[in-house]
This record gives C-alpha cells, structure tokens and sequence, in this order.
C-alpha cells in the first residue's frame, strides 16, 4: 500500500490517497502504521476521500486508533496533496471533517502550493461553551492559582477549550509543570490546552502549548487561533499576528469583517512510501 | 532518492542501497533524514555498499550524524536486505564494517530471510581492555555502591565495555536511576553500558540495558552478548540463551570450542520510500 509522509509546522500525519488505495481497518493501521520503531513513525493516519458534500473528505486517525474531528496543521497538508498531485486544480478548497466542512486557500506559485490559509471558523467566547467555570464575558483574565503562582487566563475555544496566558520568556518557562496542573484544574470540566504566550511585538508573538492527552506539542493550530484572539482582547497585538511555535511559524488572523480566524502555514511533503507489513 | 526502513529488535535504521544511489554528504543526510518529524524518523542510517575485503561493506551513521563503528541489529537487516533484493546469492556473508568483518549466516526458508546469526567475535574478559578498574580476573562480582544499593558487576568487552548485573523483576527495575550513574562510575574510564538480567530459567533471561550516550533502549546486541558471557561465567545458565529484550528475542551462543559469541534475532523490513525532501 502506497502512503505519504508529510508535515507541517513538524505535526507530520500519514497520508493515504483512498481515490487509489483501500484501507479496511483504519483504526488498526493507524496504531501500527504510527509506530516509530516498527511503523512508519507518525503523529497519526490521515484519509484522504471523496466527499458528497465538499470536494474532498479527510478522516484522521490518532496514535491511539480513536478517530479525530479535525487538525489545522494536516488539513494545510491535505491542501498541498490533492493540488499537488493532481486530484484538483481548484485553489480554493472545501474539506469535509468531523469537525465540519473547512474552507482552504491554497497559495500557489510554479505548481507548487506554498502555504495554505485555513478558515478556523469564529471563535467561541461564552464561559459555558468553551467551557469554562467564569462570570466573566468574555473571560478575560481570570485569575487562577496554579501550585505556587496566579495566571490570568483568557479563555477560547475553537471547537476545543484553550486558556492563553501571557509570560516572559517563554522558551525558558517551565511549562510542563504548570501546564499538566492547569489542564485538570477544576474550573475547566472538560480540561484545557494552556499556551503560554510572550509578546515580541504588535504582530509577532512567541507560544508553547500544552495539549490536553498530549502534553507539550511543537505545534497546535488551533492554539495558536486561540492564542491570536487572547492577544486582541487584550490589547497585545494587532488583529493579524505571526505566531512562532517550536516547529514553525503560523500567521493567523482574526478578521475584523466576518469574526473568522484564519490560520495561514505551510505544509510540506517528507517523503512517498510503500508499506511493507500486513497489518 | 529511495531508500528501505528496516528494523531489528525494534532497532530501527534507514538502508540505502548504494549501488544505486549515490549518497554525497552521509553524516547530513543522517541528521536530516533520522529526525523523526520533518524527517523519515530512525535511530541512524545505513549505507550498503560495495567491499573490497568483504561481500558488501556497511557505514552506519548516528542520529548526530557521527559514524558508527558497528551494530548487531543492524547487520542482520544488512543481511535480509542484500539476500532478498537479489545482491546476493549467498548465505554466508563476509560484511566489512569499522568494527572488522562479520560474518552473517542466513537462515532462509522459501526465499525468506527469517533470521541471521551474526558472529560476534571473542569476549574480551581482561580488566585492562573492557576497559574497568579492577583486580579480578575475570571481572566477576565486582562490587559497586551506586547511590543508596550495592550491585556485583560482571564486566565483559564485546567491542565496547558492559557491566552486567542480575537482580529480580527486571520489567519494575529502577533502571534509569542506577544506569545514569552506573554510565559515569569511575571505576568504568571509557564510561559503561549496564545490562540489567533477570534469570528466568537455564535458558531464558531477560535484560534491559542503560546504552552509554543514549540512555535506556529496546535493544542492545552487545548488551545481549555480553550478558549471556556473564551469566555462564556466573553459572546462571547454558551456553546458549535466549535474551528477551523489550524490542524482542535475541538467542546467544558462547560457542565452547571456538569461544567466539553467535548472536541470532529477526530483521524485518518496515517499508520502502522516495525521499522527497532537497537534503
């Protein structure tokens, strides 16, 4: 069976191209295939499909076998696939996911999709939606005591519960261990992504994450969505702001027109395959 | 450029068959390729290529992109790759490495590779040469203090120095906490890789080993030597055992007439690929 490995900003997926290959168990080859000693090694497996809906259907498939809505980073590298490889010359893109259907822009030059704009959709303020235990609306700066310190957190979900807290020199900051408190604090019943945030300037700002089931990642697209709308409710940036993460740099914009966030990024192919176990 | 993952014990290396491909800057390439997010992912590279002294000659290049003189899992899968993608008829095969020849035997069964023996050479048993500071000759039941317990190391050179120690419930051993400082004792001037055995019956241990410069991994076929040297000089079993690691099952042979140590484990191959990447 032929696959694709590809990444972006180093969240790197599987590909499979399901037009060509037939993929009967995707939940056990997902934990097999993601392996990174015996596998191919990966963040997970994603599915590239027909769609009835949109133009092309995406199904992703964790390390663990369970199934995921949607992921910011893999749907950018989705974009660079179907284009790339020739299942669409369209350069606007609509993606059907668990999480609904996502619009995605490609950036093309000579053929070759340089980075992708993917619409994140609004983002979500009420305390009870995201959710989070406030009176506060929206909930900016709500202070929480985490072992020995206070954050104040603002808080957004973009279809998954973020609190954004701004902090000095944040390659430095010890963000696992206030992080893995943070995630199951009480005031957050169904747990919370915590990005860390230092603010270089009006359109650059510095981010860590700690996902919730995942710990510290080296990129989470829709914390980093989450992480530009904290900044504007707070006055820190501009409403279009480069976000750096470890594994690479995101722009995202929340536009003032239509409340969307865009997340603009690349994506990036590492190398084509050809499994060779049964499973 | 394409190139083959495979693995050994969960020891798993890209192979790149340079008959074919030319490989300019290996030490890049290793760096490059290995990393295992923008990358194929692996513990290092191999180069099979031809040999002036040998069948084939192998280059093994570490994650670092320093070369390696010489890997037990990873001339077996030399082995299976030069016997099943037709470079080789024979099922003897002389491999030239930076640690001398080795000797493969290939055990083939319907044009399968099911698994290789590896001569290992002789165990170097002199203090002076493992190397390790002590009086005894062999270096059995040397007695260490290394943090609040007392451990009696027997000390065994298979190319690089080892330390092996028995103990009960190696699965729930505190491995880390000892093999760090075990690694840097001073009695150990080239620092140590400390094997930890459980004795299961004559012959079946099982061991779990702390690689200097790399912390604890699934594999070690040294490591897997040198504890089987140890345990017949200790009495604790036959001649030949079967060494289970966490990647897998080494058998071991310390053969009495010629002294020389035959290591025999699977090879597999993972998958094939065209990396796509300019590096």
């Amino acid at each position: 069976m032929r696959f694709t490995k590809m990444q972006g900003c180093g969240n790197d997926y599987i590909y499979i191209n399901c037009f060509k290959e037939k993929v009967e168990n995707p939940e056990k080859l997902a934990i097999a295939m993601s392996e990174r000693h015996f596998g191919v090694g990966s963040d997970g497996l994603v599915l590239i499909m027909p769609s009835e809906a949109a133009d092309f259907r995406m199904r992703m498939f964790n390390l663990d076998g369970s199934e995921g809505k949607m992921c910011g980073n893999a749907s950018r590298c989705v974009g660079k696939y179907v284009y790339e490889r020739g299942l669409t010359e369209k350069t606007t893109v609509a993606l059907e996911t668990l999480g609904g259907i996502k619009i995605l822009q490609l950036h093309v030059k000579d053929g070759i999709v340089e980075s992708v704009t993917v619409d994140m959709g609004e983002p979500v303020l009420e305390a009870a939606e995201i959710p989070v235990l406030s009176d506060k609306h929206p909930v900016i700066g709500e202070t929480v005591e985490i072992l020995d310190r206070k954050f104040d957190f603002t808080c957004v979900s973009m279809g998954n519960p973020h609190a954004v807290t701004f902090v000095e020199n944040v390659m430095e900051y010890p963000i696992e261990k206030y992080g893995r408190v943070s995630e199951c604090h009480p005031i957050f019943p169904d747990r919370v992504n915590t990005e860390f945030v230092e603010i270089v300037d009006d359109s650059h700002v510095k981010m860590r994450v700690w996902e919730r089931g995942s710990g510290e990642t080296w990129a989470c697209g829709t914390g980093a969505s989450a992480t530009a709308v904290a900044c504007v409710l707070n006055g820190k940036t501009d409403r279009k702001v480069d976000v750096e993460l470890i594994g690479g740099t995101l722009t995202i914009e929340w536009n003032a027109e239509d409340n969307h966030v865009y997340m603009t990024g690349p994506a990036e192919f590492s190398f084509d395959g050809e499994w060779l176990r049964e499973v």
